[in-house]
């Protein structure tokens, strides 16, 4: 498979997995507004599905980060050049930019919105830095023991963690730029978006030392 | 397994595929009228359920279509006859307008109706572009790969595709065709049978052609 | 593993199922009282949640049947002899109802109960007819198959049948029996029972020729 | 795999157990602080969903216990030394206690706090001998038959216990115990503890000699 290919299908999957939080956000809104835990519920199951879905399709070709620090994470551990992290995440990134648009459109809500959804600030950081600790370390120790449940485990551990922490584990810098762009149930206000990115980065990184360290790598 | 077997196969598998989603939607409403979200979450869950039983039990009789689309992008492909894609796809239409009329005497309604939900226009064709796009894009790609796992895939998507599009992934012209005549949750108008039919139907040559060029083929 | 023994774990496994079911009914019942679609949702993930478990534990000691008209299909089929059918259904009712005197008390409720839910005739039994059919069916299809899926497919099915049939898919005199001595969300009124039965046995001996048919066996 | 790395994949296990059990009570307090039957579908979910995952990731490093019962037994089989036992639960224990203090953080409720949630005592009891029962029969006899499917099976039996258990199947005491320090959906005051903590023991040791019995040893 090419390299474009491997983008496309990386911008490609990114697209569908931000189409599911925030199309999935929006329904909920449309059909229970008063009731956010209905909504989280249809918004948990959305995410978990169309990953373990994008993980099964993508994985042969493009290795199916869809997450900038995924593909951080392999530029560490010597997998992927730089200049092939920076074209993933790129893609990534526009794929979710592109997803919030067109869901946008779909359902028929304005096309450019700003979130005014302000979700905190340290809290929130330190429970992206859990997050993604937990999704890095799962894909890193499931890859050294090749096992054939990955995709079955990132999506159930991100279900989980819609519930189980206080940020709902966004996890992922593409999909919370995209967020960005959405006033609705899903969105993430500007001045929340760096403590996000902030944790991500910092859970990402000591995953990557962590799994290293307990296989004396 | 003969060729009159292999229809039959489809007609009972369209049948319980759209007793599924139709016999969801009517339970739905009896216990929870105003809870869309609810009944949405129900539906869902039984339509995914029943989708991954059915692709299992009976993919390796007919190949477990139960969708037009599939059948004609297997007959783009030289998978399969003219001939057969006719005589499946009136199987899989007569499977799901005869559970209709199944459901709805099972749950004591009135067994002829006609759906007075009006779903919209330019844009559910375009929902259901994107949600057949993706349906047969995943079924073709797994293929490829020589996938077990079609099975939940399929289920898992269109459980998604039920939160993230604002159409909710009809994705099949039988269970479309069937839903008109029922006015119950998860009826459509047939105003609206159109966009959908069209969508679907671009979706699918979509895929089949980006799939093509993915492979090289 | 001796004859006790496998009588013993039908028992058992019998015991699990029922408790699931009437255990989920009841719990839902004091937390949401009044969202009978919440109490369903809670009802079919438990229901399905320990039908995989137990047929995956159990298979391999008593082909884990917990159904009388799955036991009364393998006489059919000349695979268990009329004694064996007679001693796994007795082993599946006791443990049916002791499951309820059980979740009686365990829950506080009195122990001793008769519902009073009388869920309907003809109807019910034309329900019961197809969802019978179609876990039979599943069950024989897959066995012929040699698929390693039957746990998962019974389980999603029986979750599916929940919410796309009037009479929520008993599918099973063991547990039909059984609940009629509990008065809560899932007992059955004495005088809808012998419709359940009867479209119980109908499905199963249907589905039995109709496998023979697609098999030519 | 030293020691010592076992014993921190221990607490690490322990950790996020907690945490999603936990955070995804005080979550849905948060969301439908009226509706405990949505509190429980998303509690159950991430209890079951970090389960499957945890297993999965660990079980090649420490076995994936998590639970005190578990090594108990385990040391019962002479499968690990007393020594080990201790080690195990001591850093189950601290793991799910951090799990608490840090899930109280990062939703910024207070970090201290002793549960006001009595949750009965006989019966509660007879409802904990059940589930521990259940969970550790099915662990002893899938490992006989050299299952792949523990984690499933393990996941969606405490998914189920959540509904059919008037007790919620907690099943674990490090679990147990750190519910104690939380007053929140999911906490038990302490004077139901010592009850939940005997059920479990009992329920672990007659799931030992029945095991036991079934298979000769």
């Amino acid at each position: 498979m090419s390299f474009n290919k491997k983008i496309l299908v990386e911008l490609i999957g990114a697209f569908f997995l931000v189409a599911a939080i925030v199309g999935s956000g929006i329904m909920g809104e449309l059909l229970v507004a008063n009731n956010k835990g209905v909504i989280l519920l249809g918004n948990m199951v959305a995410t978990g599905s169309i990953l373990f879905v994008l993980i099964k399709v993508f994985a042969p070709i493009s290795g199916a980060h869809f997450n900038p620090i995924v593909s951080f994470v392999f530029y560490l551990k010597n997998e992927i050049k730089l200049s092939k992290f920076i074209f993933y995440s790129t893609a990534q990134i526009i794929g979710g930019l592109f997803a919030i648009l067109f869901t946008h459109y779909i359902f028929g809500v304005n096309i450019f919105q700003i979130s005014n959804n302000i979700r905190g600030e340290e809290r929130m950081m330190v429970s992206e830095i859990l997050s993604t600790f937990g999704l890095i370390s799962i894909i890193l120790i499931l890859e050294k023991n090749k096992s054939t449940k990955i995709a079955e485990a990132v999506s159930l551990y991100i279900m989980a963690g819609y519930w189980f922490t206080s940020s709902t584990s966004f996890a992922n810098p593409a999909v919370t730029i995209s967020r960005i762009f959405t006033d609705s149930f899903s969105g993430i206000h500007p001045s929340s978006f760096i403590y996000f990115l902030f944790g991500q980065i910092v859970g990402g990184v000591v995953a990557f030392y962590f799994v290293k360290y307990l296989y004396n790598d």
